[in-house]
């Protein structure tokens, strides 16, 4: 009956969320070590030189980079990129990005636009990330993740008409309260609720549901204050507001627009979320103000090894400079997505190059657009927020910034992840990726074509030094988790591949404190 | 069996919202001409140096002499205050205030902090307020209305401990979403629900539930997603989630918390607000940029006549410079409140006089209280948003900007309107209100005491220029809104209180714009 199931909502909500429950809901339980981050890391004792090298100069390799150095460790770090980052990454104006297959983009965005083509939001909830930007005075920003003006679309839905998420929601929410309150009132729930509580839950849902005295949910000034007016009230003469007409309540239901009122009420889009002030990225520069001096830039590693004595890694200098270097260190810390790791030359324990091997990564895209103007606010009064889809582009979210401001402003176009959907932008050129999120995106919005000014496209999949947005855990006991995680002699993997967090960035710095937590404890009481 | 009542609580919300709806249902509806705000207004024809006095420099008052003035007029403004904005005010660190009494209150706060003593928050379907807003280039950002962090706290709930909001509203939701699944599901209710829809009814319950496949809502890992982990998802060793217990449903039905869930979810509250970097007043200061040239600042308007050739208004400089001093026009836009306007000499209409005899006015108190750090943030994860209560302060709410920051920081710690609360705190001195603000509110926040660091309270009766917060319409027909609204004569009046939004500035802008294009009317067609 329905194509767009509970399972398929829940898995798109998991992966939005980088919430682990989903898909792990099963794994064992009764850890005893709470993770749970309480405030700075604590390293206590002296490490007397001891040399640690750091792979990757993501959020997981800066934050070992930035806590094992106050600790006293000797630390280098090697990254890949020509900057510091990993996936914590913006694409500002006159940037330029080659993928996979030598597609070349340069962002011709207008000064001072920019797109997070990895993670965009901070959950406040997100303690250990809130925390470094605190530390590293990093500017937090409200992202707006709800906006009961933004629309929900379905093409099957109200011919193909978007429509104002907060309608949706109001109507919804009052014709299941008054089918429930009506239902108590009849007596047809005594058996599931006691005598005494049900005056007070049929009083409960009035509120909840805003129903009448009759338990009804009808069309009336009271509903209008909670889904809106067909006239708002004014001022002066002819000023009364009218009360709009409501939506039929089997409309709301086969319409199955109430898929999409679930997407900002789990616990990681708690409102508010929250974005650094510029862009993503201007967290990885805060760190790097810190650790900068101690990270090689354009190091491609192509070799680690270790051994009693200690950890070797071969890299080479491909910023210009060429030739081959190695490095080496007592301890390792190695923030190398697995999807990268396992194409370099280790000699890591089976159990690990097992689990290496074989996870898979989330294929997600993301396409910024930048428009002449900001049609949505000036047309459709939508400052920041999402707009939510069942094209493939899944959403459009609004900037969080700049409201009001006029001259061309950039918008989140599409949002892919895993799937079908994935696959089919991950074959196309980013040229196609942008034409895609045009003739999609126009249907909710028609200003599309005649406002399009410029647009860049990520696959992460084409993502040359990651392959993928996020490691996926199809099932951790038989991926091997717990062993993955342990300290493998004298190197110890950390990222948001390594904990329960995956996609986001908490997961990363929670994965490195972990990780360093017990390696500065190997190192201490041995 | 509840004292507080779903009258009471939609009397709150109504007022809350400045919603007339709640207050004006029974209303005669059905006035033809829209006064939704379209754009900026048009006033077309050459008004040939007819001149207008405008009595009240609010937004009201602000926007007439704007929008008058660029459509030809002569325009003089007489205001009593010493700055523009009426109740468009903030309270910064160093202001001074003297409210009626005597009483006087110095704003001991950290340079660069304020509050807010009128409005605070502007509704992004406030258009025509919005839009001044962009015209004038005054930079919004979002005011958190809603934060599920913060708490919701009833003396008589839980041992009178706060709760946080997300996990109320995620519990109440899953328990009646189980209800009403179940239910159709025995078929309980097939007479109400259609056989084809009841499939996606229960679909859509699960989905907005959060329900198991048995329709159950029961701790899991998949409800702790949406309301909170006993143990949060970490990264690396011992990271795997611990889920969180439910409330019992009898427990959510039966402590009433929630009342509190239904307040964000008004038209007026829908995600996202905004409010003016560096507190509300900056819009007054954008208009002033724009027409400060043409008002009078400490004219205290003593009398007000007119007779068929023009207005005149006496005056008094109580800017030390004293004297009486006369004001002639040919028209007056009068935005001074009732409250007011009724102690001064006039020879308005009789019917206009009873009304503006017969209206009264809130008497909302707000207190700002700063602390000496963030604690709410540090100790609570609470960024921006609003705490809701059963004791006379009715909220706190957090400061929506300078997240993270070091440093005292000034939060809401109260906002009482109308009935009892209101006469009581405004029979306080301003030091009672504040200590009633730090008993009222340790309850919540423990960390009160030992942090606070000094307050300011403003009980909006004893505000001398306005004598209120807000005026009322118990009924409009009764009280002779229509014929308050028409021009008398040679004088049009304006303002919130004779808008359907009360309360609100977009109120007093629309209440403006109607009144200057029908004036206007007047003077180029007769």
């Amino acid at each position: 009956m329905t194509q767009f199931t509970r399972r398929s909502l829940l898995g798109m909500i998991g992966t939005a969320a980088g919430s682990s429950a989903m898909y792990y809901a099963m794994t064992a339980m009764g850890h005893a070590a709470p993770s749970d981050y309480t405030g700075p890391i604590k390293l206590d004792g002296d490490p007397q030189g001891t040399k640690v090298l750091i792979l990757g100069a993501g959020l997981a390799g800066l934050t070992a980079a930035l806590e094992l150095r106050a600790a006293g460790y000797e630390v280098e770090v090697l990254e890949y990129r020509e900057k510091a980052g990993g996936r914590c990454w913006t694409l500002h104006s006159g940037d330029e990005y080659t993928e996979l297959g030598g597609d070349r983009q340069t962002v011709d965005f207008a000064e001072g636009n920019y797109i997070n083509p990895g993670p965009w939001r901070i959950p406040h909830n997100h303690y250990a990330l809130m925390d470094y930007c605190k530390r590293l005075k990093v500017p937090l920003e409200p992202f707006v993740q709800t906006n009961y003006n933004a629309f929900v679309h379905r093409s099957d839905a109200f011919d193909g008409k978007p429509q104002r998420m907060g309608k949706i929601l109001t109507d919804y929410r009052g014709h299941v309260s008054e089918l429930l309150a009506k239902a108590v009132d009849q007596g047809k729930l005594d058996e599931e609720v006691s005598a005494e509580d049900r005056e007070l839950l049929i009083e409960s849902l009035r509120s909840f549901g805003v129903l009448n005295g009759d338990n009804a949910y009808v069309k009336s000034l009271e509903t209008s204050t909670y889904r809106g007016y067909e006239k708002q009230p004014g001022g002066g003469v002819g000023a009364a507001p009218i009360p709009s007409d409501l939506y039929d309540p089997q409309q709301v239901i086969q319409s199955q627009l109430w898929q999409y009122l679930a997407v900002h009420e789990t616990y990681e889009h708690w409102a508010p979320m929250f974005q650094p002030v510029g862009g993503m990225e201007e967290i990885a520069v805060a760190f790097a103000r810190e650790v900068g001096d101690v990270i090689t830039y354009n190091a491609k590693v192509v070799s680690l090894q270790q051994d009693d004595n200690g950890v070797t890694v071969t890299w080479e200098d491909i910023g210009g400079g060429g030739g081959t270097n190695t490095s080496t260190a007592d301890y390792c810390v190695c923030t190398i997505p697995f999807s990268i790791l396992g194409q370099i030359d280790h000699n890591l324990s089976a159990g690990l190059s097992s689990t290496i091997s074989s996870m898979f990564y989330n294929g997600s895209t993301k396409v910024g657009l930048e428009f002449k103007r900001r049609f949505w606010e000036q047309d459709d009064q939508i400052y920041g927020g999402i707009s939510y889809t069942d094209e493939a582009i899944t959403q459009i979210s609004y900037p969080s910034t700049g409201y009001q401001s006029d001259g061309p402003a950039v918008l989140l176009g599409a949002y892919t992840w895993r799937g079908a959907n994935s696959y089919k932008f991950n074959a196309m050129t980013p040229a196609e990726r942008i034409e895609w999120a045009l003739r999609m995106g126009e249907k909710i919005h028609p200003q599309y074509r005649e406002e399009f000014k410029a647009g860049v496209a990520v696959s992460w999949h084409k993502v040359p030094w990651v392959l993928g947005c996020s490691g996926i855990w199809e099932d951790r006991e038989a991926q091997g988790y717990d062993e993955a995680v342990k300290i493998d002699n004298r190197v110890v993997c950390a990222g948001e591949h390594l904990s329960y967090i995956p996609a986001w960035q908490e997961g990363a710095i929670l994965s490195s404190l972990d990780a360093i937590s017990r390696l500065h404890d190997k190192v201490i009481n041995g």
